[in-house]
């Protein structure tokens, strides 16, 4: 065993605090690696303080992290895609059965047996996962993504899991040249959304309720900006677009959206109100519409996420910070205090 | 101009009585047709009762009726594809502009310009359109369809609304052999679902509150049945459906059929609940589930329907009334009190 150090909470109502946690050797088939950035998602934040103990009840001490962008430092005697050197990146499942439909299928996200980064069974070690707020980890080399070396490393983390839950929805529904794009909600999900669909060729328009976002809006490559309280506004878009990426985590009216959907349009949740959304059929029935959601992405979705970003030049938008700030920072996402996610420079962790 | 012998009512508080109305000399592309049998929708008493007052108010005197099948009796000089003496039939759309993408892409049901079977303006005669509760109707060449010879004419009238609400998305979510599908509710439109999944070779489930139902659900081609309310029958089928058709017109539970969905599985309303549906997140979210709606379908696939009726041999079951019985049908069907469609015998209105 190897000891590393880390950031935890010991309880939901403690601040995150430096501590020492212990990691496995590796395993023939894992990789060791020196984390150099983690990004601050808000679900850290929701299983700090336990605001899923219903569905998924916090253990303490708790290391939270799942954006995860590091450099090798060891491999098993089996890993083929590393080497001590590399830069390498970690996400939000470390491991998976394998076996399942789901995993041969590629979205391991959605296998039985998934392990999430933290906070999930650890069967090497016993007790729970940790996550990526500390400065190693070791990683199944089947979870473990490669890093193309253009992409600014603290930008990059957040593509983990920010990144990827934006990036796989659009995929999915066909985003592409020639589509109208629509992202409700900007903030670390959203301004990724923006950018991938811009990437990806769509005419991308931004619904926010704040007029003061939409200079931002247009520099992360938005086309339009729709004021969502304007009813003139919104009403000028209905029935026009192909896809809507919904990043709003709270209860809204998402039949304002449903309705600016074309035939066969769909729109995707990637926020998780706690609230059921109440959802009138007419706007579903008339152009055929559709209502979904989704969830990050699989480990092969996730390099090709990685592989198209370094394409196009797409990172998040981030504030770095050293770890001594993270609570701060928790406090800040709570407000949405932040342009447009944070991440952690790891090498602050070397002066606890 | 033609008269006509008609059933209509003169209020939304008024029984359905025998009256004279006009129907137009036919243009060059337009086909007359004698009404042999007319099918009663829901919608026909949502209408003539005017519950859609906000959306379509209704104009009386109002002539329901838009599942009708019948026999040439004239056609205009430009009619190609009908001639004296064929069988024919007329769903719920009588025209539409033509020129819109909608109307290109085959989706007459979508296009701005739609004219409904009833209670639409009638732009050759003025007023309404007048439905098929009529011993005759005249209707643009292109949205008359073929009835092949082989179908039983009182159960395929149905099927010009209830047959293609059901088919329609079907065909589009891709319901096929290997696939599990679900039907909730059994009513008109659940009894030609599950009659439809049965004949696209699906694993066919039939959800029902009534037990009582379980042997007629097979009998019409459901391989199991699952009654609703039962928490453990229903957890036994959790993440395994590919496809669910929801025909259930009120408030219910939908997130108890959405947790029954596989991955990137669909559950489409065709029934329209007045009140909006709360659909819960996560449940979306997990498996990257889709929920939709689909309304009736385009000419060129209600032509398709019937053909593949015929080859598959489906009609609705249908009890076969005289005209002079449809306000006592409407009472029953306000209670469910059919087995599954009321299907109107013409030949009834000669005796007037």
């Amino acid at each position: 065993m190897v000891k590393a150090r880390a950031y935890a909470a010991t309880s939901a109502t403690s601040p995150l605090a430096s501590t020492t946690i212990a990691r496995r050797d590796p395993n023939e088939d894992d990789v060791q690696m020196e984390i150099l950035f983690c990004g601050i998602c808000h679900s850290d934040l929701h299983q700090v303080r336990n605001e899923w103990s219903g569905m998924m009840p916090t253990v303490y001490p708790c290391v939270p992290g799942h954006e995860i962008v590091g450099r090798v430092t060891k491999v098993g005697s089996a890993v083929k895609k590393f080497k001590v050197g590399d830069l390498a990146a970690v996400g939000c499942m470390v491991d998976s059965d394998g076996a399942c439909p789901e995993c041969k299928a590629g979205f391991e996200q959605f296998c039985p047996g998934l392990v999430l980064t933290y906070n999930f069974p650890d069967k090497h070690l016993g007790g729970v996962t940790y996550g990526g707020y500390s400065d190693s980890i070791v990683v199944k080399e089947q979870f473990v993504m490669r890093v193309p070396g253009n992409l600014d490393l603290a930008g990059a983390a957040p593509l983990l899991c920010a990144g990827i839950t934006t990036y796989s929805p659009m995929r999915h529904w066909g985003v592409t040249k020639g589509k109208k794009v629509g992202v409700v909600g900007l903030g670390g999900l959203g301004h990724m959304a923006v950018k991938f669909a811009h990437a990806l060729g769509a005419h991308t328009v931004v619904f926010t309720t704040t007029a003061s976002k939409k200079d931002d809006a247009l520099r992360l490559g938005a086309d339009e900006v729709v004021l969502s309280k304007d009813a003139n506004q919104m009403a000028k878009h209905a029935g026009s677009f192909d896809f809507i990426l919904d990043s709003v985590s709270a209860l809204h009216d998402i039949n304002a959206y449903i309705n600016l959907l074309a035939r066969d349009g769909n729109l995707t949740m990637v926020g998780a109100s706690p609230d059921p959304l109440p959802v009138a059929v007419f706007g579903l029935l008339f152009r055929r519409r559709s209502f979904s959601g989704s969830i990050i992405g699989g480990i092969a979705e996730t390099q090709e996420m990685l592989d198209f970003c370094s394409q196009h030049n797409v990172t998040s938008d981030v504030e770095v910070i050293p770890i001594q700030k993270v609570n701060e920072a928790f406090e800040r996402l709570m407000k949405s205090d932040v342009k447009y996610r944070f991440s952690i420079d790891m090498a602050s962790l070397k002066s606890e």
